[in-house]
């Protein structure tokens, strides 16, 4: 994988033009792209800006976001040759801080789960995961040192871990979704994908303009609390050993990590997160739904079909439930640092035909909080399988360097 | 003005049909158009649907909204001819329920503060306010029964207010954004504007198929909290006329209405709004004014050139304010039904040059509750003063019912 902050380090030390870094990033694109089918549309001329952090960096864009330079399709005949006027607020932010728009990556339809034609750069056989398919893939692959995905479900942390890449899901709205097609607006959060933890941090601090998102030079020892949301069923073997292998890993680095049992409330806010969701899609997706029935694609369609008589106040108790666990999950985090827990069941599953399952994704997003995934483990086939750090709403910096301390324990294994 | 109310009872019996109500709508569009000036773009051939609730209802559309049927222009040169792909979710809710869209009304470049050509409908050397200004003048001239806006400060109580007409900004959220053009996450909210509170209930419960938001048979009699917001300053003779009169119409009616002083979080809260607001405009609308920037409308443009340093911190704070109002807001509706304020300092002002002060409007946008005005005064140069009824947060309801409490004691004065 091309790492970002080995390329930030080598432009600002004048041992590479941003030019060239951008020029590496297209060629390995171009070894890659045929096989892995991680974009929609590349920009194969692309040039580096001259300055700004994020110089060199070539990014790739979920293609559900609006793209000036690019049509935006989200996945869907629906948007075909789509342009939007303007950029996205946070391709704005990539652009601003120095970055180059390199493409837009595939994303299943609206950002839902019917599957894209992207593959596992680990084993062509399997699933990237989805929604963000593309961009967890294109960094997989090494074509590109940054990716920007979305997540509703779980569609930023679940490829990062079948793919074997970091990535956050920020805290809610830390990046704004303006410009970014809607699924669910409780839900929605923009993520980054990225080699390591390093890497992402670099790629949200230059984004945001928040110097205190960097990695600090000395890690602090966090305290863990390890869940397994049994509420969402059991772990396949590889989920179980990767959350095994990092639990003992953290140990080992000096962390204490005890087993948390979360309160009933939060297995309620894990069954309210498909109603939130739902709900919100049948409106944000209206138009689509109503008036290209046809044209939707459909595990998509199939799930909007189920969910359409939903009533209003069933929504609103939703949104209760969810509030009651926010709260419930504050208190949680006076005791712990951060909680580990799945990125996934398990390894990207075999085939084309899913993009695997988001049940131990959905309750953090309801609950807006940082997510980061680590990869932890090699299962069969190859096959990466990463773990969650998870901090407390606003603590995107802790969660980062918490994510830090995780990826070091596993590297001094 | 058109009453939605009084069609809708007339198409339920039967003794006008729903094409007829649109050609009315049609007919009075014509009219008064070329004087007013509320319009973008129509369709002067439009066709009512055969079912829903507001079926034979010709509804206006702010030009920041999506519409598949007709460009969607931000009133700003650099979405000329900008056409989306579908329509937004509230223009999807209207047709599910059974409205006609029959055009987009104007609208300040990006829903900001330079002012459009459109004229108030009772006195046209006056502005109908903004940044919904089509939309309120269409209602208040009596083209339409029913229009849509957005207010971010206070872009639509404000207008109301100005024109005449009654409106409601639900509660943050309670109609989706989605597919309109953000100005501020935290803030932008869609509202309704009606002949009275019963029209714009009536509106608002079709869109959202919420039948509890329909005004009860019986209005309850509110505890009023009566709020000058001095921290905003001293209103015109005019503003605080209509207050007065509303006050005593409502004590007449038998309610108890007393003055309340606002704890000082709620000054704070005031004083953070504007770095909400533009702290996350200059995301909203990085493209436009990065991209565009000698195109962009030159009051809001200014508004954004003063702003642009903004740190992330002073943001995070404001928030902060924010959430802390919030709570002591939740508080004080433990011992008041509704507060009854300022909707504007006063009648609206001559000329073009300025669409007014949202300096009574932005706190309550900022706690996202919910706000309705009703006309309570006729100023010199027959322009209308309106008052502010709000509600505790998620109480649209009662918000609704409160308003038609002060409109009946206003009527019956």
């Amino acid at each position: 994988m091309i790492s970002l902050a080995e390329l930030q380090r080598r432009i600002d030390a004048g041992d590479l033009s941003a030019d060239a870094a951008i020029a590496q990033s297209l060629e390995a694109t171009s070894a890659h792209e045929k096989s892995i089918g991680a974009f929609v549309c590349r920009d194969e001329s692309l040039r580096a800006q001259s300055a700004g952090p994020l110089r060199g960096i070539a990014v790739g864009i979920k293609d559900i976001m609006d793209t000036a330079e690019f049509p935006t399709e989200m996945g869907s005949p629906i948007y075909r040759g789509f342009r939007s006027r303007g950029d996205a607020a946070v391709v704005m932010m990539l652009k601003q801080a120095g970055a180059s728009i390199v493409g837009k990556t595939t994303t299943t339809a609206f950002a839902s789960i019917d599957p894209t034609p992207t593959l596992n750069p680990h084993n062509h056989g399997h699933t990237p995961g989805g929604s963000s398919s593309g961009s967890a893939a294109a960094v997989a692959a090494g074509m590109i040192p940054l990716a920007l995905g979305t997540q509703t479900g779980g569609s930023v942390i679940r490829p990062a871990s079948f793919c074997g890449v970091a990535a956050i899901k920020p805290s809610y709205r830390l990046l704004p979704t303006v410009g970014v097609k809607c699924y669910s607006w409780t839900l929605d959060t923009v993520g980054l994908f990225a080699a390591g933890v390093d890497d992402v941090a670099r790629g949200l601090s230059a984004m945001t303009g928040r110097p205190e998102l960097l990695l600090p030079p000395d890690i602090p020892t966090p305290r863990i609390g390890v869940v397994t949301q049994d509420f969402a069923g059991a772990p396949d073997a590889s989920g179980g050993e990767a959350l095994r292998i990092a639990t003992r890993a953290v140990e080992k680095a000096g962390a204490s990590a005890r087993a948390l049992d979360l309160p009933e409330i939060f297995a309620e806010a894990w069954r309210a997160q498909p109603i939130v969701q739902e709900f919100e899609a049948h409106r944000a997706l209206a138009w689509e739904y109503r008036e290209h029935y046809a044209q939707m694609a459909p595990l998509l369609r199939a799930k909007l079909d189920e969910s359409r008589n939903t009533p209003p106040v069933a929504y609103d108790e939703a949104i209760k439930t969810a509030n009651r666990a926010r709260q419930a999950l504050e208190e949680l985090f006076d005791e712990v640092d951060m909680l580990l827990t799945l990125s996934a069941p398990g390894a990207a599953p075999r085939g084309l035909g899913s993009t695997g399952d988001a049940r131990y994704n959905r309750l953090w997003t309801l609950m807006g909080v940082p997510c980061v995934n680590v990869p932890a483990h090699i299962a069969d086939g190859d096959l990466p399988v990463g773990v969650q750090i998870i901090a407390r709403y606003g603590a995107d910096a802790a969660a980062l360097a918490a994510a830090r301390f995780v990826e070091d324990a596993l590297r001094r294994q």
